[in-house]
């Protein structure tokens, strides 16, 4: 018979998302009726924008016409798209066809680990947004997963937390080929400032490192003084390819787009540029983004779609700015919630999944227990900031209760 | 520095498609004002049909509205559109928990690829869709490229030529973990009768091998004693995964929109339902196909949904036919344009990159060389009938310069 792959077998329980929401429905079966908020899964909440369904739209009826239809694009994405979103999003600090488009960054992380082969070695923040190690540990990376320690072997976990900032202490850490690392943070909300990035990328220059910034959340941003992408910083053009997404920006979470930067400096050790493989990864296993999701991403970074995308930004940061007041009003300490959709709050000496079920029992609010991001995250529960204004106004009127 | 995947430089040249790209362009710029007629990649060029545009603006519509929208759905897909999928297109003989919703078959065949891991032993059909082979290389699933047979160490290629009616020599083969196999098959358009899939499905189960099962064709097939899917045949519950895809049925190709069904009985050495980590694959690397697509699908699903894509796929059979009338009497040998939309020919002690330049020059017309798909199909071209009839009509008269 088939063996199964080893890798699957040694992956923990369920990814995490999954089993919350397992948690979630054995509590309404056990409390019928009850009105869940749902502060869990950064999930997108609000219509998608009228400049930007008007471009969905368009492309549909072009692809309902003879002249106007298309099947296969290119597998890296419409060459106009890729260039306008060099243009737009990064000030033509990158070229258009540095800029893969996908159907998304988790999917895309998970590409980058078939890219990048089962030999490398990895550090990622602890805690961190799960698809880093799960894929990894997928892609064979990694050892086995050490029960005590709640780590896989054979990876790095760089700490992150209220004593530092929740920004890695690199000078005493161990140099690995890859690096994973998100600002603004997912979970912790944390954004690193350009000091902080700078020493990041000259790190991973020292080390020959490569940076896999994931950038999903660069647009809620608006402190101008901090940078939006790892190309801000000198250098990082040798050392880091950038994950990003439309999906927190213009709410297409379910519309299913995304990209990816590689730039042409990036080079392996046989002096490959890591771009030429990146792009016989994308032609060979995957076979572009739905059509009508890029015209929809096209009409996105046309001046009305990046007014629309400020105002659904600036919508979700209020809901931030709410939960956050609340839990500081609370004497709780927190993280984040500032130019980052997530606010991160620390319950010291308590389990995350007991906190969970304490708010979700309590309060019939559901969160992510910190936990399930690294075991750094032990003490911590997140809340998202994506959902109705009223669910928050309602929210924290259930968070007096706790 | 981080090294180079390994498995990434045993790849041989570009994936064959941009390569053909590569050569058409560079033919038109000897050649300006040339009327190229592409007969070469499989890509559908017809609009969209009616009901399947309208269920796609009605989604667009509804993500518009707040009540309407939503973000992140199930990754496995709409569970309406799985049970719908199952009932329609399966007859009930799976069920929709065993339907996997996707953004297109290349992918989900590397996702399939990443599940089994550099562990397994593998057999492709010779010739095949070149993502069966590049993918497992990637996967590390192969030994080197070898120059002199132009095959990778480690396949058990299975010929399929003109003298074994394009179905491998079984009786001859030895065990491996998986078989890939595609009916109508792409490229020689073969179609395996119910007796061949049976003697397929038996060697699988008397091997306990699994078949990858590639149906992306199967809604080309008219004669209603051929098989559409391997679930037809008794047994294959346990030792088949299906892929399949709206791209070639509906025209879907830019759309993006596949699926895979991987019944509850395929179980791995240690007892796993195989259904398990391929449900774990899904969660953690993919996001789900996009919505807006998979109300596209479950429009071409429903009665006017499914009599639409009958019709394109007669237009394009008709294309079949008429170029495989004019190759046959042109003498030529061909398999395929009948229940399959490609039609392989025959040039006997050719060389198929010499026949595609000798057409391209000669006839202005870009097919794929068979020699593309693994050395059995050397000597062999692939006519594609997806194209506009009157660029067939045009065809039929430019072949006669040949």
């Amino acid at each position: 018979m088939v063996k199964r792959n080893p890798n699957m077998a040694k992956l923990t329980a369920g990814y995490l998302f999954p089993e919350i929401n397992r948690r979630k429905r054995e509590y309404l079966q056990k409390n019928p009726g009850v009105k869940i908020i749902s502060l869990g899964i950064g999930n997108t909440t609000e219509p998608l924008t009228p400049h930007v369904v008007e471009g969905l739209h368009h492309e549909v009826d072009r692809l309902s016409t003879r002249e106007g239809y298309s099947g296969y694009g290119d597998e890296q994405g419409i060459s106009d798209f890729r260039a306008q979103l060099a243009a737009k999003l990064y000030g033509g600090i990158v070229k258009g066809d540095e800029v893969f488009i996908s159907d998304g960054a988790k999917c895309d992380i998970a590409r980058l680990q078939t890219m990048f082969g089962s030999e490398v070695s990895i550090a990622v923040q602890d805690p961190s947004y799960p698809v880093y190690v799960d894929g990894s540990v997928i892609a064979g990376v990694t050892g086995s997963y050490d029960q005590s320690r709640s780590q896989f072997d054979k990876i790095v976990y760089m700490k992150c937390c209220l004593e530092n900032d929740f920004f890695p202490d690199l000078d005493n850490q161990p140099r690995t080929d890859l690096i994973y690392f998100c600002s603004p943070n997912n979970p912790t909300g944390a954004v690193a400032s350009r000091e902080q990035l700078k020493k990041l990328v000259d790190f991973a220059r020292k080390n020959r490192s490569i940076i896999i910034f994931d950038a999903a959340y660069s647009e809620y941003i608006s402190d101008k003084s901090l940078p939006k992408t790892i190309f801000e910083i000198d250098g990082a053009r040798e050392v880091a390819i950038e994950v990003s997404s439309f999906s927190k920006p213009s709410g297409f979470t379910g519309v299913r787009l995304g990209w990816t930067v590689v730039p042409d400096q990036l080079k392996f050790e046989d002096g490959t540029p890591v771009r030429n493989d990146w792009n016989r990864i994308m032609t060979t296993l995957f076979n572009g983004a739905s059509n009508i999701a890029q015209y929809g991403g096209m009409a996105a970074l046309e001046d009305e779609g990046l007014a629309e995308m400020k105002s659904l930004v600036s919508y979700y940061m209020e809901n931030a700015a709410i939960i956050k007041k609340a839990l500081d009003a609370r004497g709780l300490v927190t993280c984040g919630g500032i130019n980052a959709p997530y606010v991160w709050a620390h319950f010291p000496g308590r389990k995350s999944w007991d906190v969970f079920s304490e708010i979700l029992e309590k309060c019939q609010i559901v969160t992510t227990p910190g936990s399930g991001f690294g075991p750094a995250g032990e003490g911590f529960v997140r809340f998202s900031a994506f959902g109705h204004r009223e669910d928050f106004v309602e929210a924290i009127k259930r968070l007096e209760a706790l």
